[in-house]
């Protein structure tokens, strides 16, 4: 099918589980707020090497926070539980803690498939001068720091969701499919429920799996690299009029916000000239437990 | 002494021994450069529970850098040189050659102590079609990627350098101690080869070692806990007048710069309405090779 | 009446009439939208002596605007409709022409008391190549530019509406107060059909009407100025604990608009430690049709 | 002549007198003194319909400040002198006085060629209550106001300048047009004595002088839209090859700064993939008394 004269393939992306955690970090100003936000989801790109795959969600204005300061939600997902609370910990210790004016509050709400005792445990760095309080009916904790005191909620929830969602962006030079990609984050911004875990949003530099390498995991995608066509050995999948390629992979909550900040992203790329293909990363269906068609988020 | 009617206490910043990285991610614009060097260096506060120390050194205009595109050099900090390596090796991995048109070239120069072939390990990605070039000089790298070609550098350089440079802000209320943190983070950006690696350079809970619990290596540093004067057990050094207490911490290539970003640092801090008093964290010299006196910066 | 033990005077903002558009910049991308706001709404603080005061009302995802690419609201006020009119045509003409990929649709919809025919007169920069079209029922104009379409709407609507709202934040010291008129902006961003029209949102220098030189229209509001408490010749209003204030002004499409900016606002400034009072300023109701009282917000 | 495979052509770019001013906005943090500087150079791009061209020059750290405070130096020209100084007292009077924490002082130095005695005018605000003072050997006023003291520069120096440097970015689409307009902006930034004028730094809307339609000084250059080619009546002047185009124009402090601005941002611009050719804009040598020609920048 088309959308905007741009080539939307007949093509599914794969999806993966994974374990989701989701909070809320605020602040006495929208810049700290942001500046724990950013530091927390940091070197969290793709567990391939990262600790965790890390993002935020969305800003959320005073007036609908626990404690009516700016906050920010950012969500940090791992395969596996126990790594993921102990990303939580760490992150939140180092990263939340640490920065200026901070309190954590869950964001999971009634989604939470699981408790994970995050704030219990970190009240502990109160050294016994750690105590227990209420807001607006959260059960939180209050740790002394040397600015002031640190409010974190005893319990984060946890659920199941997904991680993998992806289209690819293909147009005609490397600057066309980069504003794209630009748009299609600016786009996705407004899913709720959703993260693009890589910088800015934007993998320049999508992957396979395994390599003539035995000791690579991963390894470059050949067939979807531009400047490898004609080269021999390769079977480029790169129609001619491409020259350049960005992908965006999607965390969400589940498989319906996953798809809809897909449908949200692909919307908005299609309309910047040079566009000239939409297209999606699957493995045949081998790997991953969800198929998003392109065509159906249409 | 005092400085602009400050107090500058009596003592020294005990800094250690660290092995740090530094080097340039450059790309098409200065936004993609600022995001990949971000991500990099994110969820990179402090070695106590972080995989490392990091934090973005200084932006370099176009016409510096070896491929004339806007960059960000970054430092990345690590106690050990193996896991130095090893974090080079992920986030440069994860963060920047995922990140959208960007390059990494060498930051250390001459100072470096010795080379580690962070770039000739990376280009394995390329999975047999990357190559090896030569860039204004410097023996390189091209991984083609779906975007066109990342470009890396070889090798990168290490030296040991000097973490835990610190000082604290202590003033009539946070507010007051908020600001001069900002401007004193603002001003150490400009101090060539030194990092503020916590969040917007800024650290809200200073820690001392050891806790009452015996699971926590580290906790809260309840004699300048504010909100903690008069609790029972608390022995409090913070004077009767200083409610906000925020401090600044500095890694950098060496003692001189580190003694630099420290002086940049407070003579702009000690202008905010409101700070009265600049101290410094210290372990009575039994831990750290550096004794940095606040008296002798000026 | 207190509130968060910060002390709301018993006093009124004395607002105004004024004429008010409200429109959408879209542009390519999140930044290039905000950059072309930006331009369009500077200058722009008060009309004691810019041309007109402007300022950005909210950020609007694709999904809801009417080319599907991210946007900003802005609005841009003057007591005249003649001026008014003037000030769009130089603010758009020079401002969101000029700036790459942008587009304008009307955002005062039907709250519109008139129309002003602002597209229409400036697509003669066409030269007789500009073209009529319609986009979701919308009567836009297409001028042909140097980057591609220029595409406006060929009339934007303005209404009565209401400037000058406002409230003082009053603190123990200049931090502190800055630092509640930085999250009291974070809170009022958040109100639709509002802006804060002084840089950053933030007044430092209130002023009274009149002067001891007769060539003043306007002058420091020395009751009111911290550094003259004890300066002979001055009635000092100031009570004794407060060293910092900092004023917010707001300007909305109502009465209600405003009346929810300052209540968020205010709701926002008095949870940051240091601040001890809010007061509002006003003319004793001989200027101002409207008097918003404070105390009435809560 | 070529340029990393983009052909430069053998023409010049026309530009003009205009009077420059020069000065430095510093605050508490960098965050407000930008905040103060893009207030006071927005509604800035053209005289055309401007009340100025105005833009920042450049960032000023802490340390090289007269107040040790972080500040921006921004440029504000005029081709008429006494329009030049009513653009001051305005834009400083209404963007930066009433901006919180800033102070001003003269970043012309040795180059101005007169002085304006702006702070001694804009210092009647204090009415009356206002001092006179000295700082490192300027003389400054120091006016009260509600946050604090506002401190300005008695006198503001101006020059002769040089305002329309220019230069057209042609590439293959307008992404890629865009982007190279983008990196030749952070390139010049990097430039001393010179701004960039337009929203971001970048025309999308080139114009020639005079219309069709009487009423209409100026209109879109309709022999450079890529929209138009084909088009009866339109004799096309952009190659085949081109669908995107923006123009970068540049004021400066003399003919030596706003030539250097040039070859920094084409010599930037030429790396984007998709860039085929560089243009610059002129009227045949029949309004302005400068010349520049591209090929004798390299």
């Amino acid at each position: 099918m088309q959308l905007n004269n741009v080539e939307i393939e007949d093509t599914f992306a794969e999806a993966f589980d994974i374990f989701v955690s989701r909070f809320l970090i605020t602040a006495a100003t929208e810049k700290f707020a942001r500046i724990a936000a950013d530091e927390t989801v940091g070197f969290g790109s793709s567990v391939i090497m990262c600790p965790a795959e890390a993002g935020i969600d969305r800003y959320v204005p005073p007036s609908e926070t626990p404690d009516g300061r700016p906050g920010y939600i950012v969500m940090i997902c791992h395969p596996k539980k126990d790594e993921l609370e102990h990303q939580l910990l760490e992150r939140i210790g180092q990263c939340v803690l640490t920065s200026a004016t901070t309190a954590v509050f869950d964001a999971m709400g009634d989604d939470a498939e699981e408790k994970l005792k995050v704030g219990f445990k970190l009240k502990f760095f109160g050294d016994g001068f750690e105590s227990k309080d209420e807001i607006v009916g959260r059960t939180v904790y209050k740790v002394p720091i040397m600015s002031g005191d640190f409010i974190i909620e005893g319990e984060l929830g946890i659920k199941r969701g997904v991680a993998g969602g992806n289209f690819f962006i293909m147009a005609e030079n490397q600057a066309s499919a980069l504003v794209a990609a630009e748009v299609a984050v600016d786009a996705i911004e407004n899913v709720v429920g959703t993260i693009t875990p890589f910088p800015g949003g934007i993998v320049a530099s999508g992957s396979k799996i395994g390599s003539k390498y035995k000791f690579m995991a991963a390894s470059t995608n050949e067939k979807f690299c531009p400047t490898l066509r004609g080269v021999e050995g390769v079977v480029c999948e790169v129609p001619q009029e491409i020259n350049g390629i960005y992908e965006i992979v999607i965390d969400g909550l589940g498989e319906k916000e996953v798809a809809a900040a897909m449908k949200a992203g692909i919307s908005a790329a299609v309309k910047v000239p040079g566009v000239k293909r939409i297209y999606a990363g699957n493995y045949d269906g081998t790997l991953g437990a969800y198929q998003i068609w392109l065509e159906k988020l249409f």
